[in-house]
């Protein structure tokens, strides 16, 4: 047989191949690693705070939350789908603090940081200081995907919002009785100095934000965060949540992470790029890159939080120097966990 | 003599020596590295594109600025106060796209932003989409040490301005009719559907951007950042500058970085905090890891701008992908070097 028929005829056969078992990635999910973690706020979360019945109602939640995501990818969705789904359940939900149910800032309004980004090709999408958008994880993916800008800001991002179908909701709808009250402790507390000071006396107020990382059957990554920031925050404070590198990051190289946390800190250690870049350049596992920057760079610094982060293998970190972290996963293995305290 | 004298007088000695050695590297400066280096922006900037005298009055700035900057550094002060007098010496010209000569937003106004990076501490301060603050850098600053936050925004940032003695000037001190000829250019290429889609037509409005990062006598490095972000840009767009980790980091134990360009792919790449990060974990020098970062990984992304520079040793690094960047530094050895274009 001639030379190049047999050389035309092998690389079709290796085209074939490669062919079938891309086919099969996509279709035969079982073989293929998908995972996903959400997390809905660290802090000095205690047992016996809220009745057991709230208890088990927020653990339902983050069972609804990250199972959503997790079929989804385990229907060949993409790992920004899953993020997505998974992080506007918990946006929906009262209990957290993100979009319905937010923390209301200084003047009693709702103000909502979020940020997404797509491991695999580094696009983001990040709105802060909004208001009365219904989820703002899906505005930040619309920034991402619409307009020419990784961040928008303030009313100026409300107006991207109203030309480009996101749907915004009344006061009514954010308000919750709980965050109310926080606020009017939290006025009462503050000095009049700084009315801002009384981050050392309530430190669990500012830890609760939402996100989401997670695995596809392409081998994707994505992370998402959503927060309504601080109780009684003045100023246009911007927090981690909506910074790429502090709050959320995602890159296929090496990690994919969503953060919650007393923000400056997060923002000054760059806690979400930090994390990805010492597995990528030192080689250290997810696990030990989290330990390294959450239980030792963040702890001697005196900043309080925690992540959630997967690799390119569907390992899963789950790392707070808090208490407690509202958590919950699916790993590789279909695996799924629901936790709230430390010693679970 | 008795063993324990012996080594109290050891003791002794040794601290007498290392306090000495102290002194002398706070009062000799001849003899301890110090070192600066400034940009005013990275873009398509061509010979002739304005006339010899004002090329030579930009060149005159820059030199005054980063002299200025080296001065303080000769005489002892930190690389914080040597790159905030660099950086106010580029906003009060209105030469540079940062304050006085700031580029208009849609809305026909100047919208900056700024933000500052201690590396001894990694504290931090950022302002974003603030008006009629004379010098962003001074409140960037101000953010860092008067409150418990990192970045604020907007109306929000411009409150806690005003109750910190911080200077404001009216419309006319910011205006310059070349900037607002620029608006008027981008508003008539802009379509319809997309006001700010006049990005690739215009790639040079985008890359104006002043800062400065510094290495001071006690070995601390300091970087800052400040503009006016884009012309006609929308939507509270908030680019790299007042982003930690994208437009402006600095940690002792790798480099400083401020970052001039296309703010969206600065941001996706985490551009300062990467170079430090290469820095830090995979041991290359500091020049290489800029050319990893600007010249490799934001060409494959399509990135367009630059950096400058400063590593623990006193190296610099001025790397840009443009064809020209403004720019001027002061080595360890106190050499001058001022430059605009890509060839010299």
């Amino acid at each position: 047989m001639n030379k190049k028929i047999i050389y035309f005829l092998t690389v079709l056969m290796i085209l074939g191949v490669c062919s079938s078992s891309r086919a099969q990635a996509q279709t035969d999910h079982d073989s293929v690693p998908v995972a996903i973690a959400i997390h809905a706020g660290a802090g000095t979360i205690k047992r016996g705070e809220f009745p057991e019945s709230r208890e088990q109602e927020i653990r339902a939640k983050l069972e609804q939350a990250v199972k959503a995501g997790y079929d989804l990818l385990a229907s060949g969705a993409s790992s920004l789908d899953a993020v997505t789904k998974a992080i506007t359940i918990l946006e929906d939900s009262p209990f957290f603090n993100a979009a319905r149910g937010a923390v209301f800032n200084a003047d009693g309004q709702n103000e909502l940081d979020s940020s997404i980004m797509d491991g695999a090709n580094l696009d983001a999408g990040a709105v802060t200081g909004v208001h009365s958008v219904r989820n703002p994880i899906l505005l930040a993916r619309k920034v991402m995907t619409d307009s020419v800008h990784v961040m928008l800001m303030g009313k100026g991002a409300e107006k991207f919002a109203r030309t480009h179908d996101i749907v915004f909701e009344d006061d009514e709808y954010f308000f919750t009785e709980y965050r109310w009250q926080q606020l009017q402790k939290a006025r009462e507390k503050a000095t009049v100095e700084d009315k801002t000071s009384s981050l050392s006396e309530t430190p669990d107020q500012w830890f609760s934000t939402v996100g989401a990382v997670a695995l596809d059957v392409n081998g994707d990554l994505a992370a998402g965060t959503s927060t309504g920031g601080m109780t009684n925050k003045r100023w246009g404070r911007v927090g981690d949540s909506p910074i790429i590198g502090a709050g959320t990051y995602a890159d296929n190289h090496s990690c994919a992470v969503s953060a919650t946390g007393h923000g400056e800190y997060f923002i000054r250690a760059t806690v979400a790029r930090d994390i990805c870049a010492r597995v990528q350049f030192t080689g250290v596992t997810l696990q030990e890159a989290a330990d390294q920057v959450i239980m030792q760079q963040l702890v001697e610094m005196g900043g309080s939080g925690g992540i959630i982060a997967i690799d390119p293998q569907g390992n899963i970190s789950l790392t707070y120097n808090t208490p407690g972290m509202y958590r919950a996963s699916v790993d590789v293995n279909g695996e799924v966990t629901v936790a709230i305290f430390g010693d679970e």
